[in-house]
């Protein structure tokens, strides 16, 4: 077996111990004789298994008790329409900041269900940065602010929280979660897809405050509802038990690492690794983000002609390094580099870079 | 390793097959040095993996060409609301049929969004018949008409498919699909989740006939919009890759397994066996369901004293034979014998519950 150092956006790349702790107990779980995949969810195993990874995940981002943390189903995408239909509460309408393509997203589904005032917008910089908050023009009654810490698709990144008083503070932290400390009583809520940072698609982590959850109107579909999942323990119907489960080891493991604050030092530097190269490559490469506001997670660049991406693509394969393809709407290449991609991989993507370089320069 | 025989009503029991190869391509698949959980929805490997498990579905079932399949999340649940969301399309109101616990959920979803015929129950039975179609109150100008042709819970299960003329037929399969052959032009609509016979929790397949396509209103959410699944070929948003991948085994194993009419013998056999030898106790064991309505998948039934049902499931337990506690709504056992459960299963239990008779009739 060969394994490759992958790059890909999401699904991405997993911890291998993860990998190897899944395979190992895919047919027998601790001896119970059954898959994980096969259990009951409401059998005392998965139980356990659901409730160790809840508590895992709330030790390792410290969330305090009147929080809740639900596991559930659909996605970023289930998210942008959740956010509205329980958090709009009788208001007229919610701050949204546009920092590219997954804010649009959130915007354009919002739209369906309520008022939306885009506060701020950096479609005058193509998105490579992020509008400092004193030239927002934020709604003092805003049912919430939302806003998407890390752009995947452009790979910027907010380097501040946005501080809105009594608004609640809504966060798609799909591409960022678990990859450093976040002080989670400064948001309402919190969501993430899980193929990122946290483990296999089709699961959704949505960490939301007590106090707003209940406000979804009469009509609203029960799996659409925060209080039905919230009140079932994210049981109301069958949770995506197995994505739960490698979530679960994915938490153990960081915990094993250190925590939030090692993986910070470790994505930080893994981060700082690429651009400085980048950057110290005489406009071979280009990443097009203002400083402040790179991605530690995505990082987009562009090769100094469009007639080296094909070679580039083809050289990498052969050099293990895979999913460099940057997104349709940007263009170059994307290097995601979530925390399970280890530093050997950013240092062999530079190796095969700085070799390319010079064979191409 | 042992494994055990595990009768849960879902998630359930998968193929040991199915099992063994994922085991075996958890870190590797076919050599693209990743694991499927980690690879790109929109990588060619994962587009392969989806594309094989569609057309091995379509094989399988008969599926005819003005027919889409989507691989979605949510659940049935999820799927409550969908339908009428998408298919009531500004007709006042959608028919029906009411046998057990599955039914009433349905019907309590779609009185959300329109007006519920309840055009049959078996509510005076306690669930334990299915009525005639001649006694149905059809409503001629139905949206459609719902039925669950497999109560998982109750055990009851429909021996003939709804005749509606031009109204919709609409089917939750989800303890039902893939059991026998299906006359899917029969249908308007059919939804199962995947976490009894098809793969893990967390996907759900609906097959739906492409004129009723279209039909939400302005408002839906994306992601419980049909049209928007099936435009972008179930990867609107990132879908539950890894469930979508082991469907994928599940089905390629029914194919070389002589496809669903040698599952159909199978799965008539094992049911035969298990309710004959129930019948044939003396009063020991029974099953209140009438015969011609008794589900070839789920097996529910009572002994002669509730006291004996510690002891039955200690026994059982030991036995290797899990999972066999009854709904807390029935109560008593039931035994879930989808088609993962190998005869021998059936075999097993049977002696059991044998040992068990003689040593407390």
């Amino acid at each position: 077996m060969t394994r490759i150092f992958n790059f890909s956006a999401g699904p991405a790349v997993l911890p291998e111990e993860v990998l190897k702790q899944a395979q190992a107990e895919l047919l027998d779980w601790h001896g119970s004789g059954m898959s994980v995949m096969e259990m009951s969810h409401r059998g005392k195993e998965f139980i356990a298994i659901a409730e160790k990874a809840e508590a895992d995940l709330r030790e390792l981002m410290n969330i305090p008790a009147n929080y809740k943390v639900l596991f559930l189903q659909g996605g970023a995408s289930a998210q942008f329409a959740m956010v509205p239909m329980n958090l709009l509460r009788g208001k007229k309408s919610a701050d949204y900041i546009n920092t590219g393509e997954w804010s649009k997203k959130a915007i354009k589904e919002a739209k369906k269900f309520g008022g939306v005032n885009v506060a701020a917008t950096a479609e005058a910089t193509n998105f490579s940065t992020v509008p400092p908050q004193k030239d927002w023009k934020l709604d003092p009654d805003a049912a919430y602010l939302h806003y998407t810490p890390n752009e995947t698709i452009g790979g910027v990144e907010f380097s501040f929280v946005p501080q809105t008083g009594n608004v609640p503070l809504v966060a798609d932290m799909s591409s960022t979660i678990l990859s450093r400390p976040v002080d989670v009583t400064q948001y309402g809520l919190i969501y993430a897809g899980a193929q990122k940072n946290i483990g296999p698609a089709g699961l959704t982590i949505v960490i939301v405050r007590e106090d707003l959850i209940g406000g979804a109107p009469a009509g609203t579909p029960s799996m659409f509802d925060y209080k039905i999942h919230a009140e079932n323990a994210s049981m109301y119907n069958t949770p995506p038990t197995y994505a739960w489960y490698i979530a679960g080891l994915v938490f153990d493991l960081l915990k094993k690492k250190g925590g939030l604050k090692a993986m910070a030092e470790i994505n930080k530097r893994k981060a700082d690794k690429l651009y400085a190269f980048i950057d110290a490559s005489g406009g071979f490469y280009k990443n097009p983000v203002e400083k402040p506001s790179r991605s530690w997670m995505n990082v987009p660049f562009t090769l100094k002609s469009e007639a080296l991406n094909e070679p580039f693509l083809k050289g990498a394969k052969s050099a293990g390094l895979v999913q460099l393809k940057g997104h349709r709407s940007v263009g170059g290449m994307r290097a995601s580099i979530y925390n399970a991609m280890p530093e050997a991989g950013i240092d062999a993507l530079i190796a095969y870079m700085r070799d390319f370089m010079s064979k191409n320069g």
